[in-house]
């Protein structure tokens, strides 16, 4: 009885052991059939979206030169989009090859890949990042909000340490998290501006900063803490400029899922003319949002230098938010220009040739 | 000659347009054929893991009651860790569900999937944990060092701020780190044990309390700066303790890196063999620097509650100090029994046979 059992588990743990190295060879023979499946798409991606980009600029200059109508070059350009469209938003998306992992990525998570493989999760990714966005605007709205109004209604216009510094904290983990995000993003395909992480780089810097900077009590508050004042009535102002951008990024994302979803996209262009208008009441309120920016950075460095608070932290999250506001304005502007060049071109084409 | 040019862009954007709208369905019908090509691979691994896991059992239960002779039980022991090891070092390791990606990770990075999907890199990821480890282990050695060296010798005995802020500074960075990169390995299916992910939980709060702890200075420094010296000294002894324990891991590791380039991993249980000797002047070493963990938290606590310094920052680092201590030791115990279990369990089976 017992030379049986023997013998029984005996048989099960040399099969199981001969399955297992079944699986490995089956395993890995399926791995290197689907890379090399994948390659020859590979190369059909690259092909394709460099073709479109000669076209796109051949098409440009037919049409500085004026050696093709207007109107054919306008549907022309459609096509074009279009193709593109195609391209990096559909599964295709995953075989071009996306921006490299930058320093930042590396030195938070090591040499692990973040790219998704699917342009699903790529959308599901990205629908996150604007749903975190939303929270995150609320509470940066609500936050100093709260420490504003508790200031002048119970803390006697006294900021005590302990909240104020576990608002930092708070800034410091949200700004870190908003900068993986947006890393993680750009691997994916996602076109932001490097300009919005390097600011955020910039946030989280001062944030760390703002930790190690004492928060004097009594007497003369006012006057010492006024610095930290301006800055909470900056973040509430950011606040309301976060939840406004996100409703118009959304709104364009929106209609970019929705077709997605359809079999073939084609009709992704001309999404973002419904909420160009909403672009135009965007803008006055992000100049307002930069200038008060900048207006808080120079107060503070020139609390600095007049010597009110001579800590280094002040001048250097001073500096910190001037750099941010002159960057903040610099990139608002280009982004402006790029949505309207094209249009511009197209409309001072058409009234020359009318000219002519 | 105007007439053709346009007609010929129109033509090539127009098949450019065709293109990408095959592309796109090729590159659909791959991956759905791919995912349909998985699925039975993935079912064949999952219940090739829980029959490994049900044989074992039952070998263990034959083993207790006698009902098999020890060095067979030995040899299918052996056997069984060489399957388990051919499923979970090899290829079809990206096919098993690994521990669902936590709280920690979602906060920081979104919904984005971590599992690298091929056991090299996975590999390749442990790898590069480890050396990160080995470097912070160097800074962990010299940064503090430096800071108490320059302390008596520069700074006449007094600690000037800057400095010891920047060095919670990157000790907050470091701990982050280390916390996203060991949720990623357990992710990507490491058996690290949750407790030294809790640990530098722990550790990222220590360091967030520090920076806004306000570093003192004259008159009377060597009283009040006495917690930041002796975390200082605990930090050091911290560096010589990793660089050991990296030594031992990456040893390990080596071992499995080797045989996993093998075709066939057949060799690989016997691997800790060679390096128990180790583990045994390990101990002792990580025992101490618990103990003085413990040490600096109380004292921490008894400077809090003596009165010399009040402030609450104090208080949580002590207390998060003493916690860390207490889990460690705990932890560490748990992993040298687990590790002694199964030969004791064999040695006395064995020498009960041999009286009977």
């Amino acid at each position: 009885m017992e030379e049986s059992r023997e013998e029984k588990i005996e048989e099960s743990v040399a099969s199981v052991l001969e399955e297992a190295k079944e699986l490995q060879d089956s395993v890995s023979s399926h791995i290197s059939n689907t890379l090399s499946d994948e390659q020859p798409l590979r190369q059909r991606a690259v092909i394709l979206d460099s073709k479109i980009h000669s076209l796109r600029s051949s098409l440009d200059s037919l049409l500085s030169n004026k050696l093709i109508n207007p109107s054919l070059a306008d549907k022309l350009d459609e096509d074009l989009q279009r193709a593109r469209c195609i391209i990096v938003d559909g599964d295709a998306s995953s075989l071009l090859p996306g921006h490299a992992q930058g320093r930042f990525l590396r030195m938070f998570l090591g040499p692990i890949n973040v790219r998704a493989s699917r342009k699903d999760v790529q959308l599901k990714v990205k629908e996150e990042y604007n749903s975190y966005r939303d929270r995150t605007a609320l509470l940066f709205l609500l936050f100093p909000a709260a420490l504003l109004i508790l200031r002048s209604w119970v803390w006697d216009g006294c900021l005590p340490a302990f909240p104020v510094q576990m608002y930092q904290a708070w800034l410091l983990f949200l700004y870190t998290g908003l900068a993986l995000r947006e890393n993680i993003l750009r691997v994916n395909g996602s076109d932001i501006r490097p300009w919005w992480i390097y600011h955020h780089y910039c946030a989280m810097i001062m944030a760390l900063v703002s930790l190690t900077w004492e928060i004097k009590g009594q007497p003369d508050c006012a006057k010492k803490q006024r610095g930290v004042q301006l800055f909470l009535q900056w973040a509430m102002m950011q606040g309301v400029a976060m939840l406004l951008q996100n409703r118009y990024q959304r709104q364009r994302l929106y209609t970019r899922i929705a077709l997605g979803k359809a079999k073939r996209m084609d009709v992704v262009w001309g999404e973002t003319a419904g909420v160009d208008g909403q672009l135009w009441l965007l803008c006055p309120i992000l100049f307002i949002l930069q200038g008060f920016e900048a207006y808080v950075g120079q107060s503070l460095l020139r609390t600095a230098f007049v010597g009110v608070v001579s800590e280094w932290q002040v001048i250097v999250c001073g500096l910190l938010l001037v750099v941010m506001a002159i960057g903040n304005f610099e990139n608002t502007v280009q982004t402006l220009m790029v949505k309207s060049r094209f249009k511009a071109k197209m409309r001072k084409s058409k009234s020359k040739q009318r000219l002519n």
